[in-house]
């Protein structure tokens, strides 16, 4: 039997996985002796057993905790239900990583009639006690009941209203009594139970809803998108309530060690006196800036400050820390490591370097990978922005520049977004709920709350542009008003996540300077890492784009792009149409000469790097027109001097049932082995060239696309290289080549062994292998796929971020029995998963060559692969 | 360095993989003393290095072959090129298994002019030698260098015409060498060469000519019908010529030691007097009976007859045999195991074990199990025959009876199948590029030929009714007679193998009797086998004639059939277009009782045996009508009171890209759980009934398809076990039940080990695993597989056999791992492959628990699986 029962002295900070970042600190700050509240933690290992054992708790865990709650009561010489000294305690979640508001806490439970009677004889403080216990029986009710809240929130309106009052704070001591008498019916009535007094049963009870929060929709939907395994599951940490609402003498804050916007060295936060901690994060009340602590309570700020340093120290990196102040004390409830921009993100690290804190290796683990991206969006070129007025100012809580239609609530976004708008979320303030609607948006926007509410710490993690607590805007019905102008939804504003500006309509942005910090961290990733970073470019400005943010390759060129442009799809339409091999190649002949360009220019940009050439993928029916466009019909068909009829006879037989299980990639160059020699022809030819001209020595990779067997890649591999020996006889020269293959088909992978004997390389096409191995697609798997994510069947979604149990099995498997037949196979992904973090960490450690993937993630690829081989060093 | 070139005493009939079969019998019956021309055969492994080495022969090998050669000359005291003592020989083909026809020969080779001259001389018979000297041209310029041969057979025609007769053997010495010369001036006319005067040229050339003939059209398609491989190659075996042309003392026959369409116990088969080999099998003249040889020359008939019965009872099975006599002396050219009808064969292997020579496992061994299916097809009823009189008659070549239109060649047999219609093919004689055209037709009738020509050996293969020899058919430009009735192309004949008579128009047929001793190799079977036999049913009728057939279960009962029917299908598509719970549950509702009806009937027929019931799998829009059928639209969208347009909408969210990857199977029950759940109370309810009423143990086996991960298959079988439970729970009772998974995605073989963790059951759908494994549907590759098996890329059709080395792989590890996990796990197939012979030996060998099939093959599946385990016997 595992220990599942932890006190804090009992815990470390290395113990995250049982006890969740959260408890898992707490324990670590405890001994290390801050100033902590008391408690002790529930492992995460009982959420699986909650859910085996029929959502029941086992009696021999309930013994563990009544065993643990008892040494907690004489830790902090308090007793559960005396209302002589009773134990108010905090029930909260926590996982292994952090994943903000998405999960349920319940706060001063332990109350009831009697011990509020008793506390408040004891506190002298009858209104804190009675609006405690108030809370208490909102949040219970909401979390632990399910109960719709919206009844308690009329009683609360009714008295605020009988008594033409404003805010909670004014209401009074019998008001509050009145309150939760009405709330206590009002449960009785919906439940057919009274609220439960007995703190030990409030106890239990609560610990099940918190682990039942780990399932609920939004937890669900952040740890897809943040690939979180759904098993790792919450623990529970119970602890003793310090109260930031007794007096003006107490108050609750929000810190981060540095500025987690632009990762400058300052204390930065918020708090509020007089308040919960949830009321600083919620955004209701706007907080003060950290900084005026110091005015308020010098001693304080220091002891604060102090503790700040020593946290970060601790831990080498920039921390996120709660703390509550009870009767002038200070109490610290929570720290991690702080989420931030990837400008901060990258600062932080190089700070942290140069103070040094951490060395060159230490400093790579500490950038998020995955932001990267993020650092080459455009941004609002500065000259346009002087020229305007701006309509709105709030804090800039997380950068970026971001243009859209305003959408007044998420579910409006979402459905905007899905007809191809660009949306700028613009709410009151956001709720947990709205973490979708923000994922969509280009940009947010809260009227409340501060630096660190919930809308500024999601933005920030998602490296979206965020601009909150922006006082200019009033909303009303159906409109908003920003300094007494109105605009509708959908109007488009400019908003500016850097400076907290709001502007009408869309500026023009321009691309982004990249910061030093940037620089240097790819220097030093491009060292640690042995993974090399191609990139998936078709056209020079990819190519360009590419190579200037550090790819050392193109790995997958996709000659199909290329055809689609006005002046050749015409001519690929007429290949397509021609019945025999002569008219086929009178159209091929036509299309050589454009396709050696292509081939040239990207030569020239790779300057002799590898090039990978992918032939021809598609089935053909995608380059011509739909049979219902009957114009272009018609038009074709004349231009072909054929009968619309025949035209259509031609579409026709192309159709497809599946036409991704279709006739498309090598298949073609079975039926049609002209196509690919018209491509293997430009391939060298153009290569030839640019060595001539250029000197830059060209070594061509010629890849074949939708590989099943070794004799299918010898028949295409056999046609394709006779072209190019009969060209480089032509030109009486010789060059290095490779011809080689995608993995894309299961089939490819168990046959790997066999068709490395004929291929000089394989690249995984992940996207179409994981299509294959799950057997669904893409395209039609994100209606049925959503179920999948809501009902907890699936925690990833497996196009981001690879399968590495099915697919990448298959990908393991291949790359062994490659090696195993040509020891030197060079062995590369080129799937979107290239780009990808956790894939890539995947690639380094099954051996890899490289990754290949579009050019923007390539910095993404870079310092995950360096990430990865710190983390397993490969020699 | 392995020997490639074998005396024909260095060989036997063990040999076959590299001296064929053709090759190892001749060393064989070489060696047991039987009259054979001496010679030698060069091993098939030289085929692949003929393609490695640039369609050439290496030196060693050239070398090789002369020095056999020399030692032929010497054991036969003639030698190439003397004209006084000159040696001639044939070069024949020969794979391991027999490909009647499919290959090339070469004839007389070694003959030139100065050899003729003197071969003139030696035997005295000058018109003999040149027209052996005129085929052999004829057959080098055809087969070696592939000339067309039109104007050769001008050349004859015209020396015929100006002679105004009709046969060759009327042309004279004079008329023969005059018809040399203008071959020749035309041989090097069209390659710019002379004809090859050098035997030792003539033989390398004809030698490689054999090994490219293994690449011909025809014989990559007949491989591909018989899943034989590629690789295999063929043997060239280079033999002493014997004559049967030289006078009306010679003569060459085939003959069958027992009848080959009924097996019965006689000698079999024709010779022609004066004749090559060839004369009598292309069918040109119509042989005379085997028994007439009797009155011809007694003594060597009894030589014949006596060489006969050592060589079956040598072989322990049927032979078929070539033999040629030159000038009165009997020699034995090829012996064979007979291909025969299944009626021959279950008869064959019965009296041979009658007979003492073979015990049980032996005669199971002798049948082949993929021609069972051909007994089960109809016959004509008796009573209808006799009151009408035939058109025709000709040779019983090939039982069954056979119903279509008349096509006069392949390529309209073939076009018309593929729309479709039923065949029947009618021509004077049928050739090597007839056979596809023949493996599309309902029968095959030849106006020419005989028992043993190449229609009647190829249909007997194929199990196809065949009349040969119906001189009652004349042929006219577009249209034939029988006896002076004339008739067109497309009307309908029927044709009764089993007695020879053709009538007018489509006879009715009623169901087969099943010959005595199938019930006995059925019987026998079953006793040696391990693997169980299930049939795939979804009918009453279905599983009916499964059971009688031998079926010990149901191993896939695909219940989407059941909703296709009218009365059904209504309510399918109300819980289709339903958009709530609610709606959707009150379609479901009226469902149900039909479906538990639909099991009720099939566990009353299986009675307590295993049925495997598969939930809901294709996709819903499969159950709605086209939108292009605006009625249906129309008359749909009134019955369910929604506008047109509504209705679309529906179908139109219903439309996928690639449905065979879309929102399918288990995908249904994530978004839809009460459509399984309907289906499970349906299963439990049925079999309570039946248990109660009937008394039948039933223990339902309920099959989730298109499962890719566990926890998706957690999900839906929570769901079902649920109804199950509670549906047990109401009748207050208890039932053994199974739930378990198809196999059918690559990622749920990947992830067996851990689906097995929850699953009872595994059964493979072969037919979608092939289809993702290879990345293509069975639909859409019809069109691109041509080209793959025309260009040796595949040498089978995966749909048809396993692939065992990708496909098969995956299920060996899924199989190894869903063991690993759960010992007691059963294991099947349910696709097609479960009824194919070679595929069911892949599964006897994996060792999988039971495989489920058609009804129609079940009996080949238990031959099959008995003859797995008797050459593989698993404890």
């Amino acid at each position: 039997m595992k220990k599942d029962v932890f006190m804090f002295a009992e815990g470390n900070a290395s113990m995250r996985d049982i006890l969740g970042g959260k408890g898992a600190n707490l324990c670590e700050m405890a001994n290390i002796g801050l100033p902590v509240p008391p408690g002790f933690v529930v492992s995460s290992n009982v959420c699986a057993d909650y859910y085996k054992n029929e959502e029941k708790l086992s009696t021999k865990l309930e013994e563990n905790i009544i065993t643990a709650l008892r040494k907690l009561e004489k830790t902090s010489n308090k007793e559960f239900g005396n209302p002589n000294k009773p134990l108010l305690v905090s029930v909260r979640s926590g996982s292994r990583v952090s994943m903000p508001g998405m999960m349920d806490t319940i706060l001063n439970l332990g109350i009831n009639d009697k011990v509020a009677k008793g506390f408040a004889t004891l506190t002298g403080n009858e209104r804190f006690v009675y609006d405690c216990y108030r809370r208490f029986i909102l949040m219970f009710s909401d979390v632990v009941m399910e109960l719709d809240t919206e009844e308690f929130d009329r009683i609360l309106q009714d008295a605020k209203d009988k008594k033409k009052i404003k805010y909670d704070y004014e209401l009074d001591v019998e008001d509050l009594k009145n309150i939760i008498k009405k709330n206590k019916v009002y449960y009785k009535e919906k439940l057919g139970v009274d609220f439960p007094q007995e703190p030990e049963v409030q106890l239990m009870e609560a610990i099940k809803a918190v682990i039942r929060s780990w399932n609920n929709q939004r937890a669900i939907l952040y740890r897809k998108i943040n690939a979180i395994p759904n098993e790792w599951g919450t623990a529970i940490t119970i602890q003793s309530m310090v109260f930031g609402n007794t007096s003006n003498k107490s108050g609750s804050g929000v810190a981060f060690t540095r500025d987690p916007a632009t990762g400058e060295n300052k204390l930065f936060g918020e708090f509020l006196m007089n308040a919960q901690g949830e009321d600083v994060v919620a955004g209701i009340r706007t907080p003060a800036p950290i900084s005026h602590l110091e005015q308020e309570n010098p001693a304080l700020y220091k002891q604060f400050k102090d503790i700040a340093h020593k946290l970060e120290t601790h831990y080498k990196d920039m921390q996120d820390i709660e703390f509550t102040i009870e009767d002038s004390k200070l109490y610290i409830l929570q720290t991690r490591n702080a989420k931030r921009t990837i400008h901060a993100g990258l600062k932080v690290a190089m700070d942290l370097y140069r103070e040094g804190a951490l060395d060159e290796k230490e400093a790579l683990l500490k950038v998020d990978a995955s932001q990267l991206p993020s650092l080459l969006l455009p941004q609002f070129d500065t000259e346009s922005l002087k020229k305007i007025t701006p309509i709105g100012k709030g804090l800039p809580a997380s950068p970026g520049a971001g243009c859209g239609m305003m959408a007044f609530n998420a579910t409006k976004a979402i459905e905007w977004k899905a007809e191809g708008k660009k949306v700028v979320l613009v709410r009151q303030e956001t709720l947990s709920e709205d973490i979708e609607g923000m994922s969509v948006s280009e940009a947010v926007v809260t009227a409340r709350g501060g630096m660190t509410s919930h809308a500024a710490v999601v933005a920030r993690g998602m490296g979206k542009c965020c601009v909150t607590g922006c006082e200019d805007i009033q909303f009303s019905n159906d409109y908003v008003t920003f300094k007494d102008k109105k605009y509708v939804e959908g109007d488009i504003i400019s908003v500016n996540g850097s400076t907290g500006f709001i502007y009408e309509g869309k500026i023009d942005r321009k691309p982004a300077t990249l910061p030093k910090d940037f620089l240097t961290i790819m220097e030093w990733a491009k060292k640690y890492k042995i993974l090399k970073v191609y990139q998936n470019a078709d056209t020079p400005t990819d190519a360009r784009a590419g190579v200037e943010l550090g790819a050392e390759g193109i790995g997958l060129c996709r000659t199909e792009h290329m055809f689609f442009k006005a002046g050749r799809i015409e001519k690929m339409r007429e290949m397509i149409v021609a019945n025999t091999l002569q008219t086929r190649q009178v159209a091929l002949d036509k299309l050589l000469p454009m396709q050696r360009q292509d081939f040239t220019e990207l030569y020239q940009i790779m300057k002799g790097m590898p090039v990978t050439i992918r032939l021809l993928d598609p089935p053909l029916h995608e380059f011509l027109p739909d049979l219902k466009n009957r114009k272009e019909i018609a038009d074709l068909a004349q231009s072909f001097r054929m009968t619309e009829e025949k035209l259509e006879q031609v579409i026709n037989d192309l159709h497809e049932f599946n036409p991704m299980m279709g006739h498309r990639g090598c298949r073609l160059a079975v039926s049609y082995p002209e196509i690919y020699n018209m491509q293997a022809r430009a391939i060298i030819e153009a290569a030839l060239n640019v060595k001539k001209e250029n000197g830059f020595d060209i070594k061509p990779e010629i890849m074949i696309p939708i590989i099943c067997d070794l004799k299918e890649f010898e028949f295409v591999k056999n046609n394709v290289e006779k072209t190019v020996k009969e060209v480089l006889a032509n030109a009486n020269a010789t060059m290095e080549y490779k011809i080689g293959t995608m993995i894309e088909l299961p089939r490819a992978a168990l046959m790997a062994d066999k068709i490395a004997e004929q291929a000089k390389f394989f690249s995984f096409g992940t996207n179409d292998l994981t299509q294959f191995t799950y057997g669904f697609s893409r395209d039609d798997a994100t209606k049925f796929l959503k179920s999948y994510y809501e009902n907890r069947i699936f925690d990833f979604d497996p196009f981001v971020t690879i399968d590495q149990n099915g697919v990448g099995s298959l990908m393991k498997m291949a790359s062994e029995k490659g090696r195993s037949v040509r020891p030197d196979i060079k062995i590369g992904i080129c799937g979107e998963h290239g780009g990808e973090a956790k894939s890539v960490d995947f690639c380094h450690r099954i051996g890899l060559n490289y990754v290949s993937c579009s050019p923007f993630r390539v910095p993404t690829a870079i310092l995950a692969a360096a990430q990865a081989n710190i983390n397993n060093p490969k020699k």
